[in-house]
């Protein structure tokens, strides 16, 4: 994929490890990225200092937090939001880590991405979403993309960009290929933050621990975070 | 449409005729309605006083003013939320209107709202969208909504209500037929609110004021509301 100089693309930036490398890839396809980046009071909202160090590294212009705290009032059955659940132990595709699902948050942020996008000419809304995801969120698959860009293209239509995208270039991909695609834009990861448990230092123990350490590992490539376990 | 008594709805209400027609009409065909008004620094954020008197004159259990603030900041192109682009008088149809576009405002809320259905397990969000929007608002057509339940079973696959509906009985009606099935119903439309603008009273030219008129008018049901001029 290739962008006319310029062009505007909003990239949803959480601070993680796949938006981190969407937005050096972004960049590095020639787009202007804007980022948008959401306060949703998950337990990890530490990851927003890390989203706020990456639009410094990267100079980018225009970055929001967008506060949807209200979002964690509506989902309270999600662990990710819920201060008496837990967050479950244990590799990704454990049933258990369906707790983690906070209900349609990816199709609320691309909308409200989407708002900025036609406030701003923006040609696309950038996610980093992956095929690893698959197995446990909906609104990581392939088929969901391509209906929200569809739907997108009409609730807007004669206001969008004539050529807009849902851009999500991981969505056939893995967290290593993510993390192999990234080394060699320099992303630099040991900024970025995955944990859900949200503690000082990664847990290592989480699905999304695990799940970072894996793809580091199956990327041959050196993992700069520092676990608890 | 009917409901098994006690099926819930999450019903987006904004205070104003459409949406109180549909709380009233939701709740009328069996379903135990859930409202969620939205605070996004409209002007009009008088609106969210008569949806409070309409949760009350409907004892509607659950009701949340979700905090849309930050969605004013990323539109701040739309007559609706800018404090310096006045609302444009005139009839609705006309080229002016277009400039009280709130981008993708729909497809946003609906998608909130559905993350609360997916979190209580209800059976539809409802929307009051009717064919007298067509016009402008693209995001108020058929072919939007169904495109946006498709994307939301999707979104949600696993999660969802297995007979989730996006619920939009008057995107074929006009706001008069609306008036019609409300009257029956018995909605005091003396407290809901319509004016774009805001003021103490409602201004009577602004494209939602006339219409407000005008749907009166048409069926033949006395209008309740005080205009400026």
């Amino acid at each position: 994929m290739s962008f006319i100089k310029g062009e505007k693309v909003i990239v949803v930036l959480s601070g993680g490890m796949d938006s981190a490398t969407l937005l050096y890839h972004i960049k590095d396809m020639g787009a202007e990225p804007i980022a948008i980046s959401f306060d949703y009071n998950q337990k990890h909202r530490k990851e927003l200092q890390s989203a706020r160090e990456l639009i410094t590294y990267t100079a980018t212009k225009q970055w929001k937090i967008f506060d949807l705290y209200d979002l964690a009032d509506i989902t309270g059955k999600s662990s990710l939001t819920n201060e008496d659940t837990a967050v479950p132990e244990g590799h990704y595709t454990d049933q258990s880590m369906r707790s983690t699902v906070v209900p349609n948050r990816n199709m609320v942020m691309l909308s409200i991405a989407a708002s900025w996008a036609v406030n701003e000419g923006a040609i696309g809304v950038a996610t980093g979403v992956h095929a690893g995801d698959h197995a446990i969120y909906p609104d990581c698959r392939t088929e969901f993309i391509v209906h929200m860009e569809t739907t997108l293209k009409l609730a807007n239509d004669g206001f969008i960009h004539p050529h807009f995208q849902v851009i999500a270039p991981y969505i056939q991909m893995d967290k290593a290929g993510i993390v192999q695609i990234g080394t060699r834009l320099g992303v630099p990861y040991g900024i970025t933050w995955s944990c859900y448990k949200g503690g000082n230092i990664h847990c290592g123990k989480c699905g999304t621990c695990v799940e970072r350490r894996e793809a580091f590992s199956d990327a041959s490539v050196e993992d700069p975070t520092e676990y608890e376990a």
